[in-house]
This record gives structure tokens, sequence and C-alpha cells, in this order.
């Protein structure tokens, strides 16, 4: 005996739960140690539904396990041997005694479900001597080697770590031999060769015989079960999660009740309402005379629980063939639906006509499910208004504001790449903006493959149906610009070797041309071969009323990230609260204006830039006079133009030298100009509201059309006042300058127009050193808004355009567990933010402040935007409903942790 | 009368302070009050020195002036109307009184000397009338008359505003017209007109007549001294040199004495050591019949002092010409010194043969006389071994140890740049390395003029003496790279039009071709056209028993940045107490290995890469080698590689060509490969520790390099410590997971070798998030080094290699004081670096902390590192005794503020 064994446990609970008909010990709320599967066995039992007896072993006896160097300690096996005679005279056999065997199943429960842990172990108990008694006591010799058959299949799998593939091919190949369809085919004589085959592989592939001794095979049962619980995929599942490692699995004992025992036996699934559409009735499968996972193995077709289900077929169903089974089911069904307020996936068994529960859990749902089931139980006063909005995912809504790959369709997958928006698309391969364009005025539909894009490729991106880049990260900016267009989109496929000039990508044992069709699915990542049929989304008025739901609970407003007047429009339409980011430059990019831009780049003299900016004006002051008629007076956040100049200039010869036959000048002179202008890191370059320390007159030109626009609408009746913001501010002495300009500005065109209208003045937060002087900076600031890409990029050090190579090996090696722009790095960044909250809520405590980075629709960290007392969070329109639904839970959140 | 003046001083002080032989009220302790100027005169009289008497209006009047809207108050008018009537008695005359009058002079007096501040007004008091009763009373109508013509001069300009280059050219033309070579020759009639003929243009541009009140004449002067200290020029120098504006000016009344007064009169300033090299005796120069600013004018050549200055040419010395008077001139000087412990400078006049002192200060020295003067005092025991380490300007050292421009010679600017690395040569302009590699092999000296210098370039840096380049800050690759080489450097001359391709540049009027030459002056920033004469440095015995003192009182180890055992060596020449930064990538450039390296980035397989590592492995173990036996086993921190891999691939065709032969690729294949290592901001891009994510293999091999070599140094009886520094650490996971994989390195070597030693493995805080989570790295640090260029880079969000084309307007516009690059920015980085130390010392209250960026060797940024208690500070080789002095004081003062 080892010596090591612990003597006495030094745990305040239980190591053992029982859920007898007569002691109940568990309960629903102790699902932390008796995991989910443990709890819901003890509630059902106590509520006096038909559950086979048994016990639940503690998830905390997990620890106590592996400290005992992963053997189970003596004072448990005691216990256990006690609670197995208890059970014995539950069920009125005795655990080891050949003549009149107790058999058990085993299984894992933790207090989630986890990847990789251990599968159940049936009809334990099982050896030589006790089939022969099964056989006899049940008289019925094929049952009792079928259960035989399958527990030395499956323990050889679980816990001997025997190949299971290997015994399965020896089932298959006497069916195939046989001519057998169903394992029901099987002779009482092929089932006895089958077990001493399985016997036989054991001994060659452990070198040990099966194990005959009943106990022998409990014990290394659930010890397989708490090994489990440390394999390396469990391991990963947890961390990525966050989940603790200490909390362990309990594991469920529980007496066996047989569907395999004839013809009136069977085993099934059944949920209480329809998880596919979300309607209220009863649906599920069943089968007869077979046992635990057959249902969902596919080991045979399952039948429809329903006449309705059958759908008019000539199928037997169980509402037809167990009649007063049904009716039971139902019951149970419906109580324990009420009981738990959600929807109930349920295992049960029927043996000899007798109904048995096995398990019930919340079910899992389509979105239009969930979003049915909801309102319907709202309806019927099961969960209340709050309660409803915990029973719909926000990821769900995300998927539902677009077309998306049909899942059940045959797929050929060519290469993943990184997620960037979703969406499912299928369309002719384009290398180039300008085909895309082409092809698109043709009315074709193409897919956009490219390495990367840039702010000149918009007009091609606005033309394709979905862009595919092999570079970058999902905060890139081909997956900004498309996320912000609602456009599919996949980015980062590293696999892929991509050559735009002779026009040709391979990947693996493909090689593609322009013109060969491919699909994107934007919601996983994947890219396949041909094309794939698509499901249109669905905003039908469950989904209207679901979100005028959640408006009333978040505290935080909700606004778009929008650019232009048709992206404003469909930001309302997603029920956004304001705009919280218009950037300007997207706007320079059109036909006409962007000529205007580069000659205003190109000027050499403060004389050529201020005629080419008197161009501009008119056309930003239409801009922002139809975004604020689109906003209805809602705010609208403008930001100052941002990017560094060169972005705007042009790269190709045949731009540079159309540019210079409409400039007039030489094509040499803008090649030196671009060339000039090239930045090593243009990231950290001239940019943001340095331009405008070098050249005011471009800030002063926008300022003049934002205040010429409001002047606009308020001849229409309307009132909108402007939030103007500086970005990329790192100094207090930058805020104050800009601010005179831009105040200054303002003035003049008040008094030109003889108008007073309200505006505010306010900084991006997205230097970390801007947080770090957020009290300074809040003495000339109206409002703040946190640039959470760009403050991810400076302050972990990660270019969001480069990281696409280095960052997947962070992910493989584990050392990373969320990609930190899609998640608000708490630590770091999250440090930044809220220091400057702090700092400029001591100079003006009701300061507005917000945030505008992609952030604003992740759930993690929109929890962590409405602890530190954010007035508002901006995304792209198309994630303004989940951010929506985030931001309300969140509040619900917060406000119960208090 | 104005009725908002004010009636009563709210000051604690007095409004007016007298310097009389009877009443002196001031002293050099008063300095905030009376201005240096002020505090000297009273401490001189209090000595029993030769001072006209005066008395100073406190610098606290000043606010009290802005305050009564740039007025007198009436209060302070009367006070100075009793102090007038109190100096008339002490002088036998009047003031206002035309028949026997007062005159006085009125100067400006801050408590440091700043430029725009208002100069001097001599003789004030005289008019129309006065000059005839001055003339009558002195017999010398000359003199009196020379003193109107003096006094309107000066009035008109710095009172009036008149346009002085108007009455200079009056002058200047009637000596023209009559052929006078001095001033003096001008007769009493042309005095007269002069007089007059200022009048006329004193009326001609202000429409008053020139004021004949003598009290006009003295409220108008002393609110023009008020008004100067808001001038434009002032208020920018203090903002630059963070002075508060509200300290105000002092002014100085004086009564007037006259040094024009005939042949037995005369002016002159004096040293009490010679300025030039420090030589313990009296220099100075004097002009007969003078007054004032005309030796410093250069309005006639002045004559020597002494005897041993007039070199013994014939010339008249002050000595042979003025015996006595030389006696107490001398004596003073030698009372003066022993006062204030310090080298004097002093103005002096002499009235009839009569010796008057009119000023004295600290005198401005070159490093040399510092150096020398400082230890003769020491010796002298004048001064205390710490008072020597303030006697010497730290910036003086670093120009001590170059070459230099002859501040002397002829030249012709070019064009103006950052000053990047001290030191002054001329030579060739070359555009290409190449070119100066193979200049520098014909034996010529070159200057490598760039766009921008990258690690490709360094042979060519090399071989030039100076390099100039047009993009850039001070702390680019090139600006970096000349200051660790202890070479010439220029950046950002944007001003130069650089066409490297047809060999030409151009730069305003300018045009010069590849072969021309130019000189640099890396001190200055400045470029010149053609050769320039240098002056060697020096570095003599009165050096190094400097800074055998200065290492006796800093606390702060001085270490060097080094990557080549030369360096190593230099840096030990300079006293470095260890390296501070080694980084091995600038191994990396020689000419067999960089073959090696670019085969290791190219390789497809890891076999490929894994046999040019191999090809690497024994030059690295060399170079470490040599590296610490340069150091004698002084603690050595080798960084791993750092740079993105595509730093290190050639760009130019024929490199190509070259690198497709030597490794039997393709040329597609090399380009492809760059093509696709290719980053939008590499310094937030694949490098750093993230390479060893990807490609463990790299550091292992450095690793295993390292630890060879320490096993070599071994064998010869050394014992080198090595501390591996890991570089752009942002996660806890990261540093563990690339620490054990160093650990495991370097335990199979020690395991190969059968040897143990100590090493250190820590790293590099260079990006904020770093600094944010210091503690949970340092539970896998043996030391940190902030990377202070980095980790500014990323907190203002400003890359240094761009940062050229725009920090000169935030200089322009006085938004920032100080290049962030060169003075850390204590506000954004300087908390993060505080924080860092903060948190890291809470688990490791031991914790060695360095930094190791370019701020390792500025007087401000040392002094907070001192603050925060940093073990060490790291710099270029060239620039350790600089930062060994600026240690020393730090620590002094650190001490003395306790």
């Amino acid at each position: 005996m080892d010596k090591k064994s612990y003597s006495a446990p030094p745990l305040v609970g239980k190591n053992l739960y029982y859920f007898l008909p007569q002691q109940v010990d568990g309960s629903v709320h102790l699902q932390n140690v008796l995991g989910s599967k443990g709890a819901h066995l003890a509630e059902m039992i106590s509520m006096g539904f038909p559950v086979p007896p048994g016990f639940t072993v503690s998830a905390d006896m997990c620890q106590i396990f592996y400290k005992n160097n992963n053997q189970l300690p003596e004072f448990l096996k005691k216990e256990i041997q006690q609670a197995m005679k208890r059970l014995g005279e539950e069920m009125k056999c005795h655990f080891g005694d050949n003549n009149n065997p107790l058999l058990v199943s085993v299984r894992s429960g933790a207090r989630v479900s986890m990847p990789g842990m251990m599968d159940s172990i049936l009809n334990l108990g099982l050896n030589d001597e006790a089939v022969k008694s099964l056989a006899k006591q049940s008289s019925d010799e094929w049952f009792a080697w079928d259960c035989y058959r399958r527990f030395i299949q499956m323990y050889a799998d679980v816990v001997l770590s025997v190949d299971s593939s290997l015994l399965v091919f020896f089932l298959e190949d006497l069916k195939r031999l046989k001519n057998y369809k169903k394992d029901t085919e099987l002779t009482v004589e092929d089932l006895k060769k089958l077990v001493q085959c399985f016997k036989d592989q054991v001994l060659q592939a452990t070198g040990k015989y099966f194990p005959q001794d009943p106990e022998e095979q409990l014990y290394s049962a659930i010890s397989a079960v708490f090994n489990s619980w440390n394999n390396t995929r469990a391991i990963s599942y947890r961390e990525l999660n966050n989940y603790h490692h200490e909390w362990g699995t309990a594991v469920n004992v529980q007496a066996m009740v047989f569907g395999n025992k004839g013809e009136d036996c069977a085993t099934g699934v059944a949920f209480s309402r329809n998880p596919s559409n979300g309607e209220k009735h009863l649906v599920g499968e069943f089968l007869v005379n077979a046992q635990g996972e057959d249902v969902v193995a596919g080991v045979r077709t399952p039948l429809p629980v329903t006449k309705a289900m059958a759908n008019g077929k000539i199928e037997l169903t169980l509402e037809e063939r167990f009649p007063s089974v049904f009716k039971n089911l139902n019951t149970v069904c419906d109580r324990l639906e009420k009981h738990y307020k959600d929807v109930q996936d349920i295992e049960f068994t029927i043996e000899k006509n007798r109904l048995w529960i096995l398990q019930t859990r919340s079910a899992k749902r389509t979105f239009k499910a969930a979003l049915k089931v909801a309102l319907d139980m709202l309806d019927e006063e099961l969960i209340t208004e709050k309660e409803t909005l915990f029973r719909v995912h926000p990821s769900a809504i995300e998927q539902m504001l677009h077309p998306s790959l049909d899942p059940k369709a045959q797929k050929i997958k060519m290469t993943q790449g990184l997620a960037a928006s979703p969406g499912g698309v299928s369309g002719r391969i384009v290398f180039s903006p300008e085909e895309a364009f082409q092809a698109h005025s043709r009315g074709e539909k193409v897919i956009l493959v490219r390495t990367e894009t840039s702010p000149e490729d918009i007009k091609g991106m606005i033309s394709a149906e979905g862009i595919v880049t092999t570079r970058g990260g999902i905060t890139s900016h081909a997956a900004v610009v498309a996320r912000g267009m609602g456009k599919c989109c996949v980015v980062g496929c590293d696999e892929v070797n991509l050559d735009e000039k002779s026009g040709q990508m391979k990947v693996g044992k493909y090689c593609l041309k322009a013109g060969d069709i491919i699909s994107v699915d934007g919601s996983t990542g994947e890219v396949f071969m041909g094309e794939v049929p698509t499901l249109e989304p669905q905003m039908d008025d469950n989904f209207q009323r679901f979100m005028s739901i959640v408006d009333k609970y978040s505290k935080m407003r909700v606004r778009a990230n929008a650019d232009h007047p048709r992206e404003a429009k469909t930001a309302r339409q997603f029920g956004a609260q304001g705009i919280g980011l218009c950037r300007t430059e997207h706007m320079f990019f059109g036909d006409e204006r962007i000529i205007s831009v580069r000659k205003m780049i190109l000027a050499g003299k403060e004389r050529e830039r201020e005629e080419a900016l008197e161009e501009l004006l008119p056309m930003q002051r239409k801009d922002f006079s139809a975004l604020f008629a689109a906003m209805k007076d809602l705010p609208v956040t403008i930001r100052l133009l941002d990017p560094p100049l060169h972005e705007f200039l042009p790269h190709r010869d045949m731009e540079i030298k159309e540019l210079a036959e409409k400039t007039n000048k030489k094509e040499e002179t803008i090649r030196e100009r671009v060339e000039a202008l090239k930045e090593t890191n243009p990231m950290l370059g001239h940019r943001g509201c340095r331009l405008a320390i070098s050249f005011p007159e471009i800030y002063q030109m926008q300022v003049r059309a934002i205040a010429e626009a409001v002047c606009e609408r308020m001849d229409q009746g309307e009132s909108p006042v402007p939030e103007i913001m500086i970005p990329l501010v790192m100094l207090e002495s930058e805020l104050k300058f800009i601010k005179e300009l831009v105040e200054q500005e303002i003035k003049a065109v008040q008094e030109e127009k003889q108008k007073t209208f309200k505006y505010l003045i306010g900084t991006m937060i997205e230097l970390p050193r801007a947080a770090l002087v957020a009290d300074e900076l809040a003495n000339h600031a109206d409002f703040f808004s946190f640039g959470t890409n760009d403050l991810t990029q400076t302050t972990l050090g990660i270019s969001r355009d480069d990281c696409g190579k280095f960052l997947p090996s962070y992910v493989s090696e584990n050392l990373i567990s969320e990609d930190p722009f899609a998640t608000v790095d708490q630590k770091g960044v999250g440090f930044l933010i809220k220091r400057g909250v702090k700092l400029a809520r001591e100079i003006k405590p009701n300061m507005k402040i917000g945030i505008c980075g992609e952030h604003g629709a992740e759930e993690k960290s929109i929890n962590f935007f409405n602890e530190l007392g954010l007035n508002y969070i901006s995304c792209s329109a198309y994630r303004v409903p989940v951010a929506r639904l985030i931001a309300a839970r969140s509040h619900i959140g917060h406000k119960e942790k208090k």
C-alpha cells in the first residue's frame, strides 16, 4: 500500500454526494462541487423524476487525487465501497457479486463542459462470470453479451488507452463479412466472438488481461476521469478561457438502466422546445433497443419522438410506440423547463416501457431560436426582461446581420486566415482594385485578393463582394475598412503565395488565376474553392423587439464609426446613438477630390496649398452636411485629418502620369515628392495633429467645412452639435495650439454667417503619453475618446499591419490567450485607460469619455469600459447591435456585482 | 495722475537698495532681488572697492510695474526721487540741476543673464543746457559733447526704439567724409552737428522732441528696462530654460564715472586668470579716452593690460601707462577671486588716473582653462573636491574628446542640420558607402552624404571622416552609430535636395557633386563649403586627474554601449565601468558573416537555417571572447538579436545578384523573400524577442556562442560574468519562454565543457507595457535595462527616423523645449520608468536596474535616473566621461537636497 496516501480529508464539504430517492445530498446550487451533470441529477431526483440512483464524487477530490500521486486515497476508496454497498441495496443486487451483479455507469462532470474530458463508461461491473448471470437473470443472452461487448470497448478506449479504431475495425469487419447493416443484427455468437477478440487486443496492447475485478474497474475508471482533467487539450482549453485548473472535475457513478434489453426498450434525446427555430413543442430522436451514445454516434438512423416531427412520413414515433412514456416525457420536459426557466436538452432511456431520465441541461440553439425562446419566455412570464438579455449570445447577433455560407453545403477548403469581418460570399478572383471596379461595373461578383490594402484601394474594396489579404491582422487596413462597410473579409492568409503581376495565387496544391471562383467565410476565416451556396440574414420583428429591450438596460451609449452618409444611415438602422468616429480622410478618396488632395500635398508654396484646399472645402462641407442630416441631431464626432500625407499619393506609374497631367507638374517632381514623404514607420510619423502643426491650413479648411455645414443644417431647422476631435495628441501645448486654431476658425465662420451654435472640441487619447498626462489635456478638452487601436499598437509596440507574421506563433506557443487588437489588454493598455480616466475626471468630474477602437464591440473589453464608467463606445456600424447587447448585459452585471 | 496707481507696496523687502560707501543695503546673497549685477555691486562696495555709488530698484518692482499698466507707480517714483537726491549729495551735484548736473547710468540686471534684455544707458541726465555746464565744469567741451552724443544715441535706440542703424549711419558717414579713422578724431563741432542730427532723427521717427527733462529720461529708461523683461526674445528664452516669468529684472542706477575725459582716462575689461588656458595671471584689454562698450564694440582696437600680454610688441600697456592703477587693479582682482572663489571677469573705468570697478562676474572660459583653474584652485585650497566638479561643464568635456573646426577660421556656411555627434572634419563628398570605402582605401578623406543610413552602410560609415544625412533626428540610425564610433555627424539637413543617383546635392544657391570638399561641425550641426582647419583634442594630465576625482563622488556606475572589441577598448580608456549594451546585430555586418546571416534568413527549411547558424557560431564566439577579454571581467551586457531580419537583406540589384551566386538561389527567390519580409512599421514589427518565438534557433546559437566564449576566457584564467539581455519583451509569458530557452542552452554548454560559471538573464524595458507589468517581469529577470530610445518612440508615438520632418516645427512653434530623444520626457516616459522601478523593486528590492538609451549622457536625464536610484547608466563610449561627471554632480546635488 502507498504510504503517502492521505489519511484524512481537510475539507469542509462531503467527499461523496448521494442521489437516491431516499437521500439527496446535492442540488443545482452545488455545481462547483458536483459538476453540472451531478448537480442536475440531484435536482431532478429531488423533484421526484425517475433518475437511476447513484452518487457523485466531489470535484474537490480531484486535487486530493493529484496530490496523492494520481492515486485514489484509501479513505476515498473506503467511502466508495460503502456507497457501492448502499447502491446495491437500493438496486437489490451487489457490486462484485458475479451471481447478482450491480452494474454502473461512470461519467465525468465538471462545472462547465470542456473538450478533451473523459467520455462515459457504461455497464461497469461486468466480467466473464457476471455476464453469464446477467444473461440468466434477464433471460436475454444477447442483451448481456451486448452490454459486455460495449463495456470492454469503452473501457479499453478510455481507461486503458487502447487505440479504439482497432476495436471498431473488428466490429465493422465482422458486420461486413456477415453482411449486417445494424449492430442489432449481430448474433449472440458474434458478440461472444467480439468480446474474446477485444480482450485479446487489450492483452496485446497493454500486456495485461482485461481486469475482471469490478472494484479495480471502478477505481481505474474514476482515476481515468480525474486524469482526464489534466490532459493537454483540457489544460489549453482552460488557459484559453481563463478557467482555473484548481476547479477539478466531479465523477458520477450511477446504477445502470438498460435501453438495449429488447424491443420495449429504447434510448433517446429530447428538447423541450425546437432548438432550430424556437417553436414551443417537444422534439427529439430515439432508437429502440439501443444504449448510451448510439443516438448521437449515428450507429443507426434514429426515429422522431413526435408525430409532428415525422412530417407525415410512415415512421413509428415515440409518441405512437410508447404513448404513456411519451406522456411522461412531455410532463418531465415541461416541468424541467419551468423549473430551470430555459429550454432543456434531455437524455432518456426506456427500460421495459419505463422512462428514466439520465441527464438534463440547457439546450444549444440557433440565434433565431434563442431570440424566439427568450421573447416567448418573457411573454410566458418565465423570465424577466433582464434575463432575456442573457439568453441571446452577442456573437450570434453579428452572424445574423450578414449572409453566411450554408453550413450544410459541401466545401473544398483551400486555406484559412483570420476572420476579419463576418459574412459568406462567393465570386471571381481579381487581384487589383481597378479590375474589381471594372468587373463590378459589368455586373460581376468578385473577390479582391491582395497582399494588403491601402486607402487607394477603397474603390475596389467597395466594388468587391469580399476581400482576402495575405498579410495583416484583424485590425489591418483591410479588416477595419471591411468591417466598416459590413463587407466579408479574411486577412492574413499567409499560406497563400500571391503573384499579383502574373495574376496567380498558389496555396498548397492549388493554383488559381484571376477569374477563378472562390468562396470566403468571414466568420471563420476559411476560404473555399468554387461557389458555396449562402443563407440570407434575417432581421425580423423578434430582433427589433429584443433590441428595444436591450437599450432599456445599458448605461453606456453605443455610437458607430462612420465616414460616409450612407454608413451613417446604416448605423442609425442598427440603432447607433451617434457617430463616435468619422475619419475625415476616408472622404478624401472620392474620384474628383483625390486630385485636389494630391494637389494640396504636392503644393510647393502655401498659396498653391490654399488653392487646393479651397477646392476641397465645398466637398467636405457637403460631406459633413449630409452626415449631420443623416444623424438627425444625434452627436457626431469628427476626427480631423489623421494619416500621413503619403498615404494619399499614388505609387503606380500610370497614376503618377495621370496626376502629372492633371496638375501640370513633371512626373519626376511628383516622384521626388512621393520619395521625400516616405516614412520608415508611418504609424509613428508625421500624422495626426502633427500635420496641423506643420500645415495649419489643412485643419482650418476642415473646421471651416464643419462649421459651414452646421450653418447649412441650421437653415433647414436642424441643430447639430459637432464634436471636433484632434488626433494623436501627446502634449498639452499641442492641444492648446490646435484648439485655439479650431476656435478661431469657428468664430470666423459664425461671424460671417451671423449664427452661433454649440460645438465641442476634444482629443483622441491614443498614445501612452496622452493617457499619462490626461489631467493636463483635460484642461483643454471637452471630451476624450480613447483610440484603443493605436494605443494598443504603441503600448505593446505591435504594428497591426505587421503582426500577422509573429502573433500566430504566440498563439501556437500559448504565450497569449487573446488577440490584443480584439480584446483590450487590461494590464497594459487598460492601465493607461484607467489612469487617463482618473486623471481627466479629477480635473473635470463629468467629462464625456468614450472609446472608438475596434474593442468597442468586444465583450470583455466592453465590460471593462463599463466598469471604468465611460460614457460611450463606438464601433463599426454592423457591430452596433452586438455592442448594444453587450453594453446592456455589462451594466446589469456590473450593478448586480455591487 | 493715474488713479489706478498703487498706493502701497505689498512686499516684505525694500523697493530700492542703496550701494553707497556709507550705506550698503544689498549683498551677493540677494541676487534674486537685486539681480546678479546689483548684488555684486553691493558686495564689492561692502568690501571697500572703488565702485561708483548708486541704487538698485528691486526685481519685485517688475511685477508691480506690469500690474500698474506698465507704468511706474507713484510711490516708487517718489522713492527714486529721494534716492537721486541722496546720490547727488554723495556726488556733490544734483540730478536735474542743469548748472551742476548729476549723470547716471541705467542698466538692467536679472538673476541670470538673458538675451534680449535692455542694454545700458550712459550719461543719463544730460540735455541741451546741462551739456554746456558739463563742458564748463570739466573744462573739456569735447568730453561733454561726446557724452551727449553717446547718450542720445543709446537712449534713442533703447528707450525710444528709433532704428539705431540710422544714427550709426550718420556717424560713419561723417567720419568717411572727414576721413577719420577713430571716433576720437571727431571735433567738438562734429559732435555738436551729430547731436543736432540725432535729435532731428528722433523727432522725425517719434514725432516728439528728444526729452530734455532728466526725470522723464530716468523714468522712461527704468520703464524700458522693465518692459524689456517681457519682450518676445526674453520670453522665449525663459520658456526654453524653464525660468519663471515672475522673477522680473532689477534696475541699477549708478553715478557716472568717465573714461572719456581725456588721455588720463580709460575703460577696460580684465580677467583674474587667463580664460583661454587658465594660467594664473591677470589679462585684459583697455582703451584710452573711451566709454562703456567701446572695448567690446570694437570701435578701436584695444590695448593689452599687461606687459606679458603685449608679447614684446611695442604697445603701451596699462601696466606701463597707469602703473599705480594697474597695481590697484591687480589687488582688486586678487581679492575678488579669493572672495568669490572663481575666476572674475571685471569691467573698470579710469577717470583721471583713478580706478573705478563697474562690474564683476564669473568669467566664461574654455574647457582647458576651466579644468586648469578648477584643479589649481583645489590645490590652492580655495575650493573643495566636490566644488571642483561644478567648475567644469559636462558639455565641454564632450567637445574636448573630438577634433573641432577652428572657431577663428573663415567659413562659408552651406546649411545647418541637427548636431548628432560632435567633432569637426573636412573631406570629399561621397554619396554611397561603397565609394566611401574605396576612397578611404585610396587614403582619401571623405564625408558620406546620404538621405539616411541603414545597417548595410556601416562599412562606409567606418570609412568616412564624417556623416551627413538629410533625414532623421538625433537618435536616427546614422546619429546613434556615429556617436558610438565617436564620428562627427550631422543629421536632418532637410534643406538639402539630394540626388544620390546623379551624384548631386543642392542647397539654396549651392550645387555640389561627388568629390567636392565640405566641412562638418558635429557640435553645432553646421555644414560649410570647402576645407576648414581643425583643432586637435587634448586629453592631458589635468583631464585624467579631474576624472579620477569625479569617480570618487558618483553612486551610479557608468557603462558604455559597445558592440566591438575596439569600441570596448575605447570605452575602458574613457573609464567605462562595464558594457551596458552590446548590440549583437552590429556584429552581423562583417564581410564574411553577412553572407551567413543572409543564408540564415533566406533558409527555406529549418535544416538550412541551422547550417547557416553553425557557420555564424564560431564568429560570434570569437566576438564575445574578444569583448570579454577587452573588458577584463567588468560586467558585459549582451543583447540578443533585436532588429527585424529584413534589415540584413540586400536591396540593391548588384548585391542581390552577388547573394544569389553565393547562396545558389535564384535572384527572383531572394527578391520574393525580401518583399515578403518587408514591414509597414518595422519599429513595431517582427523584431526583438519576437524573432526568438518564431526562430528559437537564432537565440540558441547566440547564447551558445556567449557560453562557449566564457569557457574560452576561463581557460585563460579570467572569469567573465555575462549579462544576457532579452529585447522588446511585452509579456511575462514571453520572458519566461525565452529565459528557459537561454538557460537550457547554457546548461548544455556547461555540461559539454564540464565548467560552471555565473551568468545573469535580464530584459530590456522598452515598451510601455513592459514598464507597466514590471512586477510580473521581475519574477523572471536578474536585471532590467530601460531602453529609453524605444520607450520614447512608443510612449510618444514618434519614430526617431521620421521625426526630422515635424519636430522642427514643434521647436519653432515653441511647443516643446527639449528634444525627447535627448532629454528624457519625465511626465510620460519618466512616469513609466518610475513605475517600472517601483514595481520591480517590490518584487526584488535589490534588483540591478540600468538604462541604455541615448539619454545616458544627458544632464537632466541623469539627474532623474539618479533620483530613481538606478544602478547604472550606459551611453556611447565617447560620452562616458561626460556621463561620469554628470552622475557625480547629480549624486552630490541629490544628497545635498536631502
